[in-house]
């Protein structure tokens, strides 16, 4: 059982998993990040130690979970002695292997969602995707998930790439849809509020329908003549009115067969 | 006050609207569409009578309702007399003056939300966007709007082309990324279900934060490394993998400054 956690970055995934663990009775005993006020504000966010010296992180506990960047964590992982602990990491995008040449217990634990500091987040329908170096620890890691999430996934690296890679466009490229949306509506004295409604039934539309069944609009039914005029409405917008042209025939092309 | 309409058009938007319309106790005479069966079956959902002859559109009711494509309603207003009529279109890029030439009262009546026949849609919250050719007749349409609404608008058709222009980004482009990110998963054997947490969470989190302030991922952090892995693995994707490009940099252009 992972009873105790060192937890290794104090940033978005960092903040919202520790607050998801520390409710559910997991003893985050210490909070490592290089800046030492973060480190501190999560730390007492979760009753932890917390330090911003890479010594005097805690390898101790029954687990380390490393939350920190792709690119910190291989120069972090060269100046620890993870030898005595557990190790996981947070990430879609590094394959689990990275751990193998540090500790024989090693695994990745990648909660699917976005986070940010300053919203809470509701664990418990998260798919938390899972790997292990071995069966007890997917064991232990599952368990642990299970505390959090109704949706506890064995996914490997080669899936989880992939899954990343789809969280990117359906999350982070729709949010600056979002974004452009709001430019030409402030761009015209509009208020955000009125897409609101849109934007939540949008989401809402694609846990009962597919995307392809789900799709409204000028590009879907190719009507020209509006696509030709909002084109048009972009000319001094070049960023939006090329992501406008492609995205509409993208969808054109994907829509076809319907 | 309107209290009769003869609805013109059968699909999805004159579907739903049909409904909350007649649920609010509102008397939808006559449903025109120029497929009988598609007005026989919506005609009956709301009690209405039916037609598919334009030369039998009843006119004499308290206000047409034109809910058809954006290239069908000039051609059905040469062959209509609308003199006795008041008449709305619901369409985001038709300017109101379309009708000028064939009734006194006429207007706009758009509801910003992105419909689908077989999905109810709950009006209570949508923006319903009105625009009228002299003030008693936009009151009358406020009326209207505020049986279904708690948020009716004046909008002029300059406005609301922007309008309807955003949500094409909000609503149509949005949902091509779940499209998109879906043919990933499916590529993979991973099931879409997987990314539906993400995808409300991503929505709701813009109900309270700027599309700025809630955006993460590779793009925002301008993480090179990751965004060429993912553009590899796009390779034989050129449609995404272009999309991914353009995105990712207005992404991060858009948010340079943050």
């Amino acid at each position: 059982m992972i009873k105790t956690i060192t937890l290794i970055g104090a940033g978005n995934l960092a903040t919202q998993l520790a607050l998801a663990l520390y409710k559910k009775g997991i003893d985050i005993v210490q909070v490592y990040s290089r800046t030492e006020q973060s480190a501190k504000i999560l730390a007492q966010l979760v009753d932890a130690d917390y330090t911003n010296t890479i010594s005097k992180i805690n390898t101790h506990t029954d687990c380390s979970v490393f939350a920190v960047s792709d690119t910190a964590l291989p120069i972090l992982l060269q100046q620890l002695n993870l030898s005595n602990t557990k190790a996981v990491h947070t990430a879609g995008s590094v394959a689990m292997d990275i751990f193998k040449d540090f500790t024989a217990d090693y695994g990745v634990f990648y909660p699917l969602q976005t986070f940010s500091k300053q919203r809470k987040v509701d664990f418990s329908n998260i798919p938390i995707c899972i790997e292990a170096s071995n069966n007890l620890f997917a064991e232990q890691l599952i368990t642990l998930g299970k505390t959090l999430s109704s949706s506890v996934q064995i996914i490997n690296s080669a899936q989880r790439e992939k899954l990343h890679l789809a969280a990117v466009f359906a999350c982070n490229f729709t949010n600056h849809m979002y974004h452009l949306a709001g430019d030409i509506l402030q761009d015209n004295q509009l208020s955000f509020d009125l897409l609101k409604p849109l934007i939540m039934e949008t989401a809402q539309k694609v846990q009962h329908l597919s995307p392809k069944d789900a799709q409204t609009g000028p590009a879907v039914r190719y009507d020209k003549t509006i696509i030709n005029h909002h084109l048009s409405l972009l000319k001094t917008a070049k960023d939006k009115q090329k992501i406008y042209s492609f995205v509409s025939d993208s969808i054109f092309e994907n829509n076809k067969t319907k």
